[in-house]
C-alpha cells in the first residue's frame, strides 16, 4: 500500500460533519471516500486529523489514505470528466484533479501526495489552529455569512481579550467539554490565542495541540457572554478552574468555526 | 407621501432575480415589499436601479420607495424582533433594522434614509459599476464560489484587457445585448473597464452610463472565448461594429456577476 496526504477545504454548512455515519453521503469523510472509491475501484477509508462537527467549515483540514500499489484511475471516470492534459500530471495529482470534478462545489481536495508510510493524519498532528468568526453589528455581511455567527449586537473586545488570555498555556479543560463520558484526559496546552476586530466582526483565532469536543465553541460561547456583559471577565478563569461543564456559556453556533490548519513535526 | 432611499445587498443565488414577478416571494424586489408593507400595513412598490437577472448578485443596488407621511411599524412586528433600543433610533433607521431582521439572511438594507421627493433609482441613476469573476485554476474557492464562475482553465489576461479596451467609449453595443426585440436605443457610454488578476481568479470591473440586458455578461462571454484563445483579440471590436447579437459569445453565467454600485449626480 501506498500513502498519501490530502489537504481539504469545505463549507460544512449541508453536512452532518467529518465523520462517515450510516448515511455516507452527507459526511465530509463519505464524500471523499465515496468518490475516491470510484475512481479507483478500492475499498478506501480515509483518516481525518479530527472530527468536525455537523456544520463546521475548514480551510486545511489534512488527512490521509492508503491506496493499493499500482492503482489507477478507471477509465470511463477519467473519460467522463473531461479534464484535459492528465497525462502529463504524476498520478496523484491527476487523482486530484478527477476527485475534484466529481466532488460537490462545497468540497475542494487543494493538496494531494505521497506520504512516508509513518504518515497518520491524526496521531502524528502536532497542534491545530481554529478560527471562529462574530458578527458584531447588524451588517449580514451577504458574502461570508456561512463562514460567522452574527450576534448582531456589539461586543466589549478588550473584555473578551483578558478573559481569553486565562485560556493560554496548559489546563485542564474539561469544564470546556462538550462529551460528559469523556474517560481519557481533559489537559490540553493553548499556545497562541487571539481576538482581531476586522469590519463588523470580532475573529479569534486559537491554537492548540489538541482540542476536546466543542472545545472552541464552548469557549467562545463563554466569552460572548462577556462581551456582552452578562458574565465579569475574572468568570473565564473561574470557570476553568471548577473544572465543570455546567459553569461555561453554551457552544456557539457551528457555522462560526472553521479548522485552519493542522501541524505536523 | 415620503420618499426613501434604500442600498440594498444580495446573494441572487436562489432568487428569480431582481424583479417582482408573479410569485413574488422568490425576486428580491418581491421579497422587501412584501416585509415592508407588512411591517408599514401600507401597499408599496420598490423601484431598484434597474433588474438584476436570476442569479446574479448585488452589493450595491439602490432602490427607492414612497411611504405615507405618518407611516410607523406594526406594534406586533416592532415586538415579534425582539430588537433593544428601536426607540431611540431615527425612523427610518429603526424600520431597517427591523425590515432586516424579517429579510431572509441572503438579503440585506444596509442603508436607508429619507431622499428628496424627485428621487428615483432607475431614473435618476447616471451609472453603475458592475464586477464578474471568473476562477481561472481548478480551486474551488469555497468560501467565494456563489460569486464566481469557475472556467477552471487559464486565461490569457493580456489579450483579455487589450480587447476589453475596444469597448470604452461611446458606441452601439446591439451586439452584446441579450434582447433581441430591443426598441430603443443600444448606444450606451463604457466610462471605466478593468481586469485585475488576484490569486485563484480574474476580475472585471466595468462602469458605464447604463448597461443592456445580459450586456456584461455577453462581454465576459467573448473575453472567455478570447481569453482561452478560441477567437482573436481583433474579434471584439469586429463584434461591436457588427452589431450583430449572434457574432458575440455566449452570455456568462449569472452566478459570476454582481452589481457593485450605482451612480447618481
Amino acid at each position: 500500500m501506498k500513502n498519501y496526504r490530502m489537504l481539504i477545504q469545505y463549507e460544512g454548512t449541508r453536512y452532518n460533519g467529518w465523520q462517515r455515519q450510516g448515511n455516507t453521503q452527507n459526511t465530509i469523510q463519505g464524500r471523499l471516500e465515496s468518490v475516491l472509491s470510484r475512481l479507483t475501484g478500492a475499498e478506501v477509508q480515509i483518516q481525518g486529523s479530527g472530527r468536525t462537527d455537523a456544520g463546521v467549515h475548514a480551510l486545511g483540514q489534512t488527512a490521509n489514505v492508503l491506496l493499493p500499489e499500482g492503482w489507477h484511475i478507471s477509465g470511463e471516470a477519467l473519460r467522463g470528466s473531461g479534464l484535459p492534459g492528465l497525462d502529463d500530471l504524476p498520478g496523484c495529482e491527476a487523482l486530484r484533479r478527477v476527485m475534484n470534478h466529481y466532488l460537490p462545489e462545497d468540497i475542494d481536495v487543494t493538496e494531494l501526495e505521497e506520504a512516508p508510510e509513518r504518515f497518520h493524519s491524526r496521531l502524528s498532528a502536532a497542534g491545530k489552529t481554529y478560527q471562529y468568526r462574530i458578527g458584531i453589528d447588524d451588517y449580514k455581511n451577504i458574502e461570508g455569512r456561512q463562514f460567522r455567527y452574527r450576534v448582531g449586537r456589539p461586543l466589549d473586545v478588550e473584555a473578551m481579550g483578558e478573559a481569553l488570555g486565562a485560556l493560554r498555556g496548559t489546563h485542564d479543560f474539561a469544564a470546556f467539554c462538550g462529551n460528559p463520558r469523556m474517560k481519557k484526559s481533559t489537559v490540553r496546552t493553548i499556545s497562541a490565542a487571539e481576538l482581531e476586530e476586522v469590519s463588523h466582526e470580532i475573529r479569534l483565532r486559537i491554537t492548540g495541540n489538541g482540542f476536546l469536543q466543542n472545545m472552541v465553541r464552548i469557549i467562545v460561547g463563554t466569552l460572548i457572554e462577556i462581551g456582552l456583559g452578562s458574565r465579569p471577565v475574572s468568570d473565564m478563569k473561574r470557570i476553568l478552574d471548577s473544572r465543570d461543564r455546567s459553569q461555561a456559556g453554551p457552544a456557539a453556533p457551528a457555522g462560526g468555526l472553521c479548522l485552519l490548519r493542522v501541524y505536523y513535526d
